[in-house]
């Protein structure tokens, strides 16, 4: 109970409830998770290219022929790139940064996988290097320093839109979102 | 109670105990409100320049000429201007379209406040509509039906951005919006 009470989410009573469980289930399932547990922590490894999760590096997205890329999109940590897989709207490639620059926690652009970034850049056959942080004030300061550091570079930067999520009404957004909504406003075409 | 249960959001436990509480409190208490609720509902009237809610009509906003005559944001309800408000960003001017294009609740073009947006179009002196609607199917809709209706007249048309809420991370963003954030990027300017 104690051990499977540190993993997060894990609170006393779940670790109770699973622990009552494997122990009363069969000793297959114990042995099952147990090597499943070793096998995929020693196979999976972080792909030397992106930096994402992978079981051979490079990962099968940078090895995708099928893959843009031109485009590189710049994500926080390795589960983003599930984010962005999910919503099906990114054909590039993935970059990841490996943290956010927060001076508060000690985590300065040399602690970030910035010279890796470098590196892929420096063939020239990227166009566009898409920001896709978070919107909060680590990710505003990691996305201007970003700007600001590939500036001289023949690359354009942008970063994914602020605004209203999907499906929701001016009632459920707060004064900062609706403010950056107004701001990053698009003109309307007439198809 | 049978009174007090019929306000959205008073439900018969609500009601019960607002009852209660009216009904052992000073009779000034009861009076006052019923005072209160009449003369609203008297004095509340629609603004007949924007359609929001006012004492007088044209209201506080349409007779300011510290706002910006030139910009007029589009919302559905009256309500929706004060969220717009709250943000702080907006110095123009307003329109309560009174609903969205909905076929399903059988709401169409002719239902809403178009001919008044017409109208105050008229004298050429506004240079932008900001569509500041909801996210939804009929806010979509709307927004294109509005896009095109006003695409003859020499009037820029644009529409709030979609995206991440502010303060947010990319794990509590569904795909939907995850992928207008992508598709809606913008450039990041070094300043």
């Amino acid at each position: 109970m104690a051990e499977l009470n540190r993993l997060p989410g894990v609170g006393p009573r779940s670790a109770e409830r699973l622990a009552l469980h494997l122990i009363q289930a069969d000793s297959v399932v114990s042995k099952r998770l147990a090597e499943v547990l070793v096998g995929s922590r020693q196979q999976i490894i972080e792909c030397n290219e992106c930096g994402g999760l992978t079981e051979k590096s490079p990962c099968a997205i940078c090895s995708n022929p099928a893959r843009d890329e031109r485009l590189i999109c710049v994500v926080e940590r390795a589960v983003d790139i599930l984010n962005v897989e999910k919503s099906g709207a990114f054909r590039g490639k993935y970059h990841v940064l490996g943290g956010k620059i927060s001076p508060v926690n000690g985590v300065g652009p040399e602690e970030l996988r910035l010279n890796e970034l470098d590196r892929r850049l420096d063939n020239g056959e990227v166009n566009e290097v898409i920001i896709a942080l978070g919107t909060d004030v680590e990710g505003d300061a990691t996305s201007h320093y970003l700007a600001k550091r590939l500036a001289k570079l023949d690359v354009e930067v942008s970063r994914i839109a602020h605004g209203l999520p999907a499906g929701s009404g001016l009632e459920f957004a707060d004064e900062l979102t609706l403010s950056q909504a107004l701001e990053g406003r698009r003109e309307l075409e007439v198809k």
